[in-house]
């Protein structure tokens, strides 16, 4: 990706994450990237181009941070585990790509054209904790009798549902963590 | 409350449902509800006050449509389920409800002083099916050990998660329901 691209998509990230989505006026994102408008046009050809592209921008940034210590094969209930609560810091990048994240998922509700690339992205994070789960049964160190792929997409649905309550000052990080830590167990028996 | 109080209120979860909260004009407003923006702003001062008594008037709309038909005596572990599922219904008042819920809950994220009021009512909600489990553990319908404020904040915020998820195109309403079922077993055993 040229270096000018990123510099975009990384200013649209922080605005969507400052101001809603719905606060992102192409002028600004400008004047924020410190680029013309027309390079952003250029770019991403229209403001569902520019949205589209920041969507894979923070996924593929969310692919960092939730990059675990511990070791997939040695332990992989703790590995889902830490994966999982990686998405619920109180960092910088944590709460700007979760603010940024749940901005898209609410404008989806409203901009059917961005649906099919959220779904799509949905459901690879499902897979991908579905995957982890099947794992840690194999090692048995989860219920067998657990669906991989149906509490995959309970975790994932109840990380966005806590991460936004958590971001609206429903409850506290502390509070939050400690539910998702209930839910895996729940979900996969201790 | 005054007809024409209700009548405002009612355009106002409309119009949120339709376009979004940040889509919500008073003066759009006010042609929606046939009267003029000084009234608007008579009855709820700012656009503040406005935004919190819609927050009551949903919530208030929401316990008419989620009251079950099962009996929380006989059965309070079918009462409580059947309570959960109502929020996820693919019928007029449910998806205009959800869909202003979720956006006063994004909304909260930028705007701090819709903060509280929307605490209060996660709590009472919360409370409410906490209460429910509690009565479900008490005729032996939901495992002894559950912490019914635990499961009923996970149980809530999954609702939450799953009705976005649906409402933005990322599953379909008849699985955020089985999936919900699902919760609702993990979390009391069957």
């Amino acid at each position: 990706m040229s270096a000018r691209r990123t510099v975009i998509l990384r200013a649209a990230a922080r605005v969507i994450a400052q101001r809603g989505i719905r606060g992102l006026r192409v002028e600004e994102l400008a004047q924020e990237a410190d680029v013309s408008t027309s390079l952003i046009y250029y770019h991403f050809r229209d403001r569902a181009g520019l949205l589209a592209h920041t969507l894979d921008f923070i996924n593929a940034r969310a692919e960092h941070y939730t990059h675990p210590s511990s070791d997939p094969d040695a332990d992989p209930r703790g590995h889902l585990e830490e994966t999982l609560l990686l998405e619920l810091q109180d960092t910088p990048a944590v709460v700007e790509n979760s603010t940024a994240w749940g901005e898209l998922r609410s404008t989806a509700v409203f901009q059917p054209e961005l649906r099919p690339q959220l779904r799509a992205t949905t459901d690879s994070w499902n897979d991908y904790i579905g995957d982890l789960i099947h794992n840690a049964q194999q090692a048995g160190h989860a219920a067998p009798d657990a669906s991989p792929e149906e509490a995959a997409a309970r975790l994932t649905a109840l990380v966005e549902g806590l991460s936004k309550r958590w971001l609206s000052g429903s409850l506290t990080l502390e509070r939050a963590r400690h539910l998702l830590r209930g839910a895996i167990t729940a979900e996969l028996a201790p």
